[in-house]
Order: structure tokens, then C-alpha cells, then sequence
């Protein structure tokens, strides 16, 4: 992906895909191949930890998180929209949950056919210690940058977000 | 995930675990939410296009992908690794793309045992096709971005990376 600049009297390389790419276009391509690798590497990296530190999968986590977030409980239906897995793979991960005593599911009064999912007290106590040290890590991972760096970094990231965000509007 | 100043003279907000965060602690795991909702985000819009543009998802576009760098074609096994996902889902999708024609499956001259993929010549027609829509997209996922908040990004990006790959030599 890196960019060739021809100059006159120099033996000119074959052109190939990359080479017919202005810099910009190199650029775009290389940025999101970076940030692509990045989220990666530390999603892996947290994936990992969690696994190595509470013998917890990063799906049970994120399921866990939301159930903390949402105190009343959520339903399946909503849990599986807000992690983006699929219903069989929520009440898979609910079912272990529940199997080891974290979740508990509960009638909706509303509706009779759903039911809710709540972290049970032994679940919130094992969420709130796997937090922190969530929390540590990412502090950890993230202490590369200065206070500065993290600054610009986020503005651009919010830049970003902003534009895409806008093109998927208007599609 | 606000940060709240707290000055004399006025109310004291009650203390959560938020407010006990220093800014910098803030600052680092909103900017892990923000990189992780950025990638998300551009992933979806990539992976949405692909399946309205040529009906294909993102592990069958990623997997000819990997074909397409390597001529030679690919064992399976090296195929898993370099996708990073399991061996069966990657027989599930060889199996999918050599029915449609896209990819072969030839003897491997070394190890009887093993078979090498690579693309058929339709294979990597649709594939070439498919690659030059991805970067108009990424370019103009990419184009809220000026040039130099590019080379920001990218070198912000950078330096994080190599932090994060030293945190997990050290581990």
C-alpha cells in the first residue's frame, strides 16, 4: 500500500493496482486498514485478559454489561439488538448465565410470551469486579498516547463518526 | 461517561464509580468507545453495501480476498489463521464459493493430506470488480476527513498500535 512517486530521468516501475491510486486514495485505504488492526489487536488483547483473569468470553461480558447498564432487566429481544448477536445466540449465552447463577429471567408483566433478563446479586458483585479491571486494562493499553494525543485523537474519531454516519443517511 | 468537576461552594453530586474517575481515565475509555463504535460503524456500512452491491458477505469478500494476495493459493489451515476464524466456518464458505464457481480446490504437491484454494479466473473477475467498489466506499467513507486529519489519525494510530502489540510482549 505504499505510495510510489515517479520522477522524470528515474526508471519508471511497472504500474500496478496501488501505483494507479493517487496518495489520498492510498491514504483513505491505509487509515482504515490501520484503525481496522488496532481496534483488533486491543479487542483481542481484552478478549484474551478476560479469559486468562475470569474465565469469561467477551460475548458474556458484553451481555453482563448491558444487564448492568439496564437495571430493570431487558428481554431478549432487546438484549439481542443492542449486543447485534442473534436471538439463538442471546438465549445460548443466557442459558450458561443463568446455568452458573449470574442471570436470572423473569415474567414481563406486560407481555406474557417474554420474559426479562436481570443480573442476579452474585452476577452485578462478579460484573463490577470485572469492570475494573476492564477499566485498568484500557487505561493500560491506551497510556501510549498523552493526555494531548487522546484529545486529537477522539476529535478526529468524532469527525469521522459524523461523516459516516451521515452517508449512511443518505444512502 | 461525563467527567463532573466538583468546586467548592456548590452542591456535592452523590459519588459513582464515574465521578471516581480521574479525566484521564475518562478520557482513555471513551476514546476506546469511540474507536470501537467508529470500526463498528464503518464495518457495518462496508458489510451492508457488499450484501446490496454483489450479494456477498464480508467473510466471502475477505476470504477471496486473502486468494487474491496469494496466487500460489492457500491450505485451509493457512487460510483459518489468516482469517482468524475457525476451520469449519472456513470449509463452510470454501464449500459455498466453489459451488458458485469462485474458488478451486487442488491436491497439495507436498502434503497428500492437505488441499490448496484459490480463485477460478470468474473468481477473481467478481473478485477485481468487488475491490474497486470497496475503495470508492472506504474514500468516501473516509472523505470527511481532511488530508492532514488523515496523517494525524494515521500517526496517532500508529503509536498506539505499537503500544498496545509491547503491553502484549510483556504480558
Amino acid at each position: 500500500m505504499r505510495a510510489q512517486k515517479l520522477s522524470v530521468g528515474k526508471a519508471v516501475k511497472p504500474i500496478d493496482l496501488e501505483t494507479r491510486l493517487t496518495d489520498d486514495h492510498h491514504q483513505a485505504l491505509k487509515l482504515w486498514l490501520r484503525l481496522l488492526s488496532c481496534t483488533n489487536l486491543i479487542e483481542a488483547e481484552i478478549r484474551n485478559r478476560l479469559r486468562a483473569e475470569f474465565g469469561i468470553t467477551l460475548p458474556r461480558f458484553d451481555l453482563m454489561a448491558q444487564l448492568e447498564r439496564h437495571r430493570g432487566g431487558l428481554k431478549m429481544s432487546e438484549l439481542s439488538r443492542r449486543l447485534m448477536v442473534s436471538g439463538g445466540n442471546v438465549t445460548g449465552l443466557t442459558d450458561q448465565l443463568e446455568k452458573e447463577g449470574l442471570v436470572t429471567r423473569a415474567d414481563d408483566p406486560v407481555d406474557r410470551r417474554a420474559y426479562t433478563v436481570k443480573l442476579t446479586p452474585a452476577g452485578r458483585a462478579l460484573f463490577t469486579r470485572m469492570a475494573s479491571a476492564h477499566e485498568q486494562w484500557v487505561i493500560e493499553l491506551f497510556s501510549g498516547l498523552t493526555a494531548n494525543d487522546k484529545t486529537q485523537a477522539q476529535r478526529l474519531l468524532a469527525k469521522l463518526k459524523l461523516h459516516v454516519a451521515g452517508a449512511q443517511a443518505t444512502q
